[in-house]
């Protein structure tokens, strides 16, 4: 159920009537997520107009929904005043965000409008390496002194609490920044209010660096199940936090990275429907090439054994089974992996674990799959279609050998590949079907052709 | 920088010496995470002897990080007051979920020794359908008349909030139950302590019904950046609260399930290396029988062309390049699509943007392919290898032709197919790779023996 929704119509046959005041009533009562989707929708002509109409703050939370091309729109848009209020209304974190996406002629009018605060907090944000935790912090959080009491805690917080991103949890710092001790405000609560704060504080803090990867802070805060993390430098100073909310975009994207490069496509930072066609390609040209070009290998085995394959012409019809086999068998396994390293189940040290795992499944799913096939074969190929030779047997028996074989081999390197990527500092996510799967046809290939040269000579 | 860890071999040395009370006060200043990965490396013989020396709260924590069963060992070690008081130490819905796992002797236990309060919220949270949010909720949540004042507010809190899950938000409900405002503990510390709380809560809730899907609600939470989300029931009235951290977790269980099914895997909810070989046999055997029938038919088309082929037998060698490339390009299209509806960011009425543009994508990767193809083929194959007959430059023209064809139509299939299942309200995480490169390769050879028929007569 979500409340207070207008509709696109009814907003725009409020603006045909000019009923400008009434359009601010409804906005007001809406969340900036939904007042976002809503203006999406509108043309260019209306949207300054009607942005125009929310309260400051409103008007700061809906801005950031937007993608960056509507962002640098409405910038292009606002009065030198109307900039002022809206940057300057934003957390540091999302600015800094923006900023990082606009052209170099609004930067430069962006950090003119900021206050001298709000410029130094982008410029400190913007330093850090991309993927770091220095990047998706915000600079702003609740910092109380570990002497003052719990009163005067509360106090502060009253005082400067409004604009910060979070006060669910405050930090405690000694005066030089370390920081030593968080306290939650529901502890603050409960506590008396003469209580001092380093006798409430909890001491067993989880923090992580600048430089630290995005990625594993979000698993972090996950793991610990906390509401917001803090950041600190090498001194042990506390310089940012990051909050939940940024910790599932962090995740979010970095799910849909892997399962891109599990495509074999090149990660885009953008959704689909907003990537223009030349980007798309631009992702998914490269994997397409490169594969197409290892494919062309498996054909050079084939045409090899071109004058073999004129004796028994059955066994060509299999290829397509035994390769597509071969590759799902290995994919699965390099997904299951992949997946399980992401989600740090699975470490390198497991390696051989893993492998004597593959290995039994592959035995069974390869026993099984034979099996099937050779009644298939038997059953539909020669009973039914009759379109096997003098052969059929052995034959029978060169695709079913090579099933289990295929199985085995998929399911090893399969699972293997992305455990020694991880090793090597490569990406895991990468050594994921498309790649597993050309690699895997060509030894498939090899094993058929090897097989059915021991049992058909 | 994680603090106060103990490693493995510090605790069994501690143990060994019988130091106890040192061990006690190692944990006691440990994360339940963190001591729950140490405890599962523990032998079977020591583990209840450690686990009791935890208190009460941080024992309850650590147990709910267990699997089920270490937790199943671990009940049936406790005695009656041990486990009486374990369990009235949990969440209801960390309760709940323990008791989903356990054999119906170790339920019946369980719910012989929970308080009646805890026994009345297990069962009410079991009776949920399973993936709805009233079986992820947690009963636990502060409820706040809209007569009272601020200050009363915060003495209800402080007398009743210690238990509660979550009271970073606090709900304003009227005596009949029907939820009608929030207040956040910021909001509370902000205000003068003598107003009313109806004067200050904010009205425009959004929160969701008991029936709800468990992801379309982590996805609300998500878009509203809330830290807790309300669950009501058919009259609106509020029933419980589902907390960011196990948003999280549904987020991520939610898309492991899609990575699996995209690689043609059945989804499990256990870890990797905790699911049996059998188990894991299980998840995979399935797709991979299916897509090994599906791919006979491959195989008969290649039959059904075996006359023709020996004419070109050059042919042959490049039918992995192709259906690899087919399969490849779908695999690309499906995955985008796919993750994009997952997201939020297609939907069923953005088809035909969606297929006009992977058709546009399509010709480009396909032009480019081609492309390098022909060089590649005149290069490598004729000068280099010089390993193509008289009819090189037709049988040249086919191949290029054949791949055009064939990535348009695979991005297509790729795109439309999870559309539709979509559409259909089928999981469109099935119609991944796997599945459309099995329908793509059958289509790239029928494309493939067309061209040639037309081109070498």
């Amino acid at each position: 159920m979500e409340n207070n929704l207008i509709l696109t119509e009814e907003l725009l046959e409020l603006i045909e009537k000019k009923r400008f005041s009434a359009i601010k009533t409804k906005l007001i009562g809406m969340n900036s997520a939904d007042i976002a989707v809503l203006f999406e929708e509108l043309d260019r002509e209306n949207l300054p107009k009607i942005f125009r109409l929310l309260p400051k703050e409103l008007a700061a939370e809906t801005f950031v929904e937007f993608d960056s091309e509507l962002q640098e729109f409405l910038i292009k848009s606002f009065s030198d005043r109307e900039l002022k209020d809206i940057i300057n209304e934003l957390y540091a974190d999302d600015a800094a965000d923006i900023v990082e996406e606009m052209p170099a002629n609004v930067v430069s009018r962006i950090l003119r409008h900021a206050t001298p605060e709000m410029r130094k907090d982008i410029n400190e944000l913007l330093k850090y390496p991309e993927d770091s935790a220095g990047s998706v912090m915000t600079t702003e959080f609740v910092n109380l002194k570990r002497t003052i009491t719990v009163a005067d805690a509360i106090k502060q917080i009253h005082l400067t609490g409004i604009d910060k991103e979070t006060v669910n949890t405050c930090y405690v710092t000694e005066p030089d920044r370390r920081l030593i001790g968080i306290v939650t405000l529901r502890s603050l609560i409960i506590a008396n209010p003469d209580q001092i704060i380093s006798d409430i504080m909890e001491r067993n803090i989880v923090s992580v660096n600048t430089e630290s990867d995005r990625e594993s802070v979000a698993n972090l805060l996950k793991k610990y199940d906390l509401t917001a993390m803090p950041v600190v430098d090498a001194e042990n100073r506390l310089v940012g936090i990051i909050t939940i909310d940024d910790a599932i975009d962090v995740i979010e994207e970095e799910t849909t990275e892997d399962i891109e490069k599990m495509a074999a496509i090149l990660p885009t930072d953008k959704p689909y429907l907003k990537t223009g066609v030349f980007e798309t390609v631009k992702a998914r040209i490269f994997w397409l090439l490169l594969l197409m070009i290892s494919a062309t290998f498996t054909g050079m085995i084939i045409s090899s054994f071109e004058e073999k394959l004129k004796l028994f012409p059955a066994l060509i019809a299999f290829i397509p089974m035994i390769m597509g086999t071969g590759g799902n068998s290995g994919g699965q396994s390099s997904v299951t992996v992949i997946r399980g390293l992401s989600l740090g189940e699975i470490e390198f040290k497991d390696i051989f674990k893993v492998i004597f795992k593959e290995m039994k499944v592959a035995l069974i799913c390869g026993g099984i799959l034979a099996a099937v096939s050779f009644i298939k074969i038997i059953v539909f190929d020669y009973f039914i279609l009759g379109n096997l030779g003098e052969n059929f047997i052995i034959e029978t028996l060169v695709v079913c050998f090579t099933l289990i074989f295929t199985v085995f081999i998929a399911k090893i390197v399969g699972s293997a590949l992305p455990l020694f990527a991880q090793k090597l500092k490569l990406d895991p996510a990468v050594m994921a079907s498309p790649f597993i799967t050309t690699i895997v046809d060509a030894i498939s290939l090899l094993i058929y052709f090897a097989v059915a040269a021991l049992l058909l000579g």
